[in-house]
């Protein structure tokens, strides 16, 4: 009888359900309160302009949107992103840009492109999840980087002493992958220094950057900083950095559809590996986007998400000062843009144990461990704050509180030396 | 400096376009007719209905369509989906599923899954492109087996005698990848007796079949015949055959919705793959097909599209009969079903060199080469029947009907000795 495990690639027998997806279904309960998702909030879909929109491609050109389109993207989206991202001051050509299935396709093309079975990328420790999946299924490794509340970025002497260490050691690294605008989970925001510190790096080293921007425009406070992208297009324009971007956060992540900028000659080669993985993007969705960007309402409405989402940033951190225990090892970020903050509890406090005395109390988040390749700290805990409301938002962190306070009070109660041991 | 050449993987220093896609560009000139494409015929697109179906997911429950979805795929689809299967004989659940961003991604999936660099898949030989790529795309091997017009299907003796030779050669052969429905790119259709010997022979060695079945409904004569994962249903129900499908060729190629068959313990590593490939299926996409599924109308919609192939499939079989060379070595398929015919010519001939000679006269196909993972057959080509009409079918065989009578007398003038070598 067919024996599967022997026929799964190394790669799917290594495959675990992601620990995000598993806590999603349980937090969809309908009395839990969930910051567990990273959904935008579904007020801000532009629901009539978009319907407009669809119709307008059912009036003007319906059989090209019905029929397969060029691998590379719908040359009328192609134009519209070179325009919105001008008005953010980078230059493109239609050379520059492939439209991609949305950012995880983006991030699974990477690992594609680059990594050999046992290969690195170098990554923040914590990293978005999706992006750590994506580099395990083409069996590639990550190089942890330091990356914490209290540095606004990479820690870069960890990241000069590891990278000397792991090259030393003989590893093959092939490129750095980074979110320098508010960064999942953390919602940390590189600082202009930090962001020419890396390029300079890669420059030094001879590294790709893949910069991931899926929360660029989702800025609320303080003032846009150049991309990394943009930093080397301003200094030696060497094209070494791959930008990934997406429609997700900023208008709609049902519509599927993102854009990587790199130079021609990656973005020849992404080409080919995506006529591999899909043929095409879905040609409908690029031509609806391209109706909706057409109107040029998408600057209105990233301004109304910005405004929606710092006045619940603003109320969930009120929220965590009203409620939380007040102590100096309970820290919370203050993202400056995004969909969530991160929160550092007490070290013996682990919160993947944590999670089911919360979804008991009927709140939900997503555990600090599933963003880390290697060694994870188990008392960290990721929240969104975009999707749920305001109500929503003081009763579920006084129900988080109460379980964090009830954390502490039975450690502070316990038998010494009966904490969770530090590191594991 | 960065040198890229270093960086990518094997898998991306080996990728070469797609000779298909290079070609489309090349036939994309205005006067050619091109025979090369696989595109459906546009005016078999139910426009107005979509339209209408799109309008209703605007009406119903928009904001769940421009939302993010689950990986597996959206409950409604799935329900139309198993109803559709359900009409043709094949018994499924909603764990039986795994909605897909179309055919191509789920070619993705099975390496994705089944293979480590260097393992194996055997295919006919000739088989479809995209597959090849996908496959190599995870650095995995094609164990080709013969398959040519005279037989329906693998040949069963070379089948067995590949088999064993590469099991004693120590190679490790993962699954068996088919299209008993209208092969890309022969159009031949097996006979129930040789899937039935494959899936015998499946049992018998522990192997996994993937059956691609992107034109099983565009039959358009004969009887449909049990698809091999009905077969197994019917036979010992082990669940080891994997079935793809699209709604590409029976409804619209801009939608990109797809569908995977299997059982479901390899539907859920399929949804944790997936995961990591691009999230979820374009949500808006699900929705909308599933209104235009609920109308009933895609069964009426099947026999309109098989009666336009019908009619174009025979008008180009007859201008073949009308305008080629008249001889023993020059013959080509005449399918039952699908999108495609094969056409074999004297062996001297190269429809690599000939292609440019093609074009010069402004008409095109696929050379077959392009459909053989190693040791290619240089005297074949694809055409495709559906997307040009009458006229441009007429016309266009009459051009590819000069080119191939040139090189005959060419062949035929020169001096012995120049031809093209055997197996080259």
């Amino acid at each position: 009888m067919l024996n599967l495990e022997s026929i799964y690639s190394k790669n799917a027998n290594n495959m675990r359900k992601s620990v995000i997806r598993e806590l999603l279904k349980l937090t969809q309960q309908p009395e839990i309160i969930s910051f567990a998702g990273g959904l935008p909030a579904p007020d801000t879909f532009p629901v009539e302009e978009l319907r407009a929109a669809a119709n307008r491609v059912f009036d003007t050109n319906p059989k090209k949107a019905l029929q397969y389109g060029t691998t590379e993207g719908d040359l009328d989206l192609k134009a519209e992103l070179i325009k919105f991202e001008e008005r953010q001051g980078v230059k493109l050509g239609p050379d520059n840009l492939l439209v991609v299935s949305a950012s995880q396709q983006a991030l699974d093309m990477m690992p594609k492109l680059f990594l050999d079975p046992g290969d690195y990328v170098i990554a923040g420790s914590p990293t978005y999840v999706g992006a750590i999946q994506a580099i395990q299924s083409y069996q590639g490794r990550v190089l942890g980087i330091p990356f914490s509340p209290e540095n606004d970025g990479f820690d870069l002497v960890e990241l000069e002493k590891r990278y000397a260490r792991a090259k030393r050691d003989g590893k093959r690294i092939k490129y750095i992958y980074v979110i320098p605008d508010f960064q999942n989970p953390t919602g940390i925001c590189w600082s202009l220094e930090k962001r020419k510190a890396l390029l300079e790096f890669s420059y030094r080293n001879d590294l790709l950057i893949v910069e991931d921007s899926p929360y660029r425009e989702v800025r609320f406070l303080g003032e846009t900083l150049p991309s990394i992208y943009q930093l080397d297009q301003q200094a030696e324009n060497r094209g070494t950095v791959i930008n990934l971007k997406t429609f997700s956060k900023i208008l709609v992540p049902g519509a599927r559809v993102g854009w990587i900028m790199a130079r021609p000659d990656i973005i020849a080669k992404l080409v080919i590996a995506k006529q591999a993985m899909d043929l095409c993007t879905n040609v409908f969705s690029q031509m609806w986007l391209a109706e909706y960007l057409k109107t040029g309402k998408i600057y209105d409405l990233i301004k109304h998400t910005c405004d929606n989402y710092r006045e619940k940033r603003n109320y969930m951190v009120e929220m965590l000062e009203k409620y939380m225990p007040k102590r100096f090892d309970l820290t919370w970020t203050k993202p400056e843009g995004g969909l969530f903050l991160w929160i550092s509890l007490p070290k013996y406090i682990d919160t993947d144990a944590m999670i089911h005395k919360a979804v008991a109390e009927k709140v939900a988040y997503v555990v600090g461990s599933a963003f880390y390749f290697d060694e994870p700290e188990h008392n960290c805990m990721r929240l969104n704050f975009s999707y749920a409301n305001k109500e929503q938002i003081e009763v579920g962190i006084q129900r988080l509180a109460k379980v964090v306070a009830a954390e502490i009070a039975a450690h502070d109660a316990g038998p010494r030396g009966q904490t969770h041991p530090e590191g594991l």
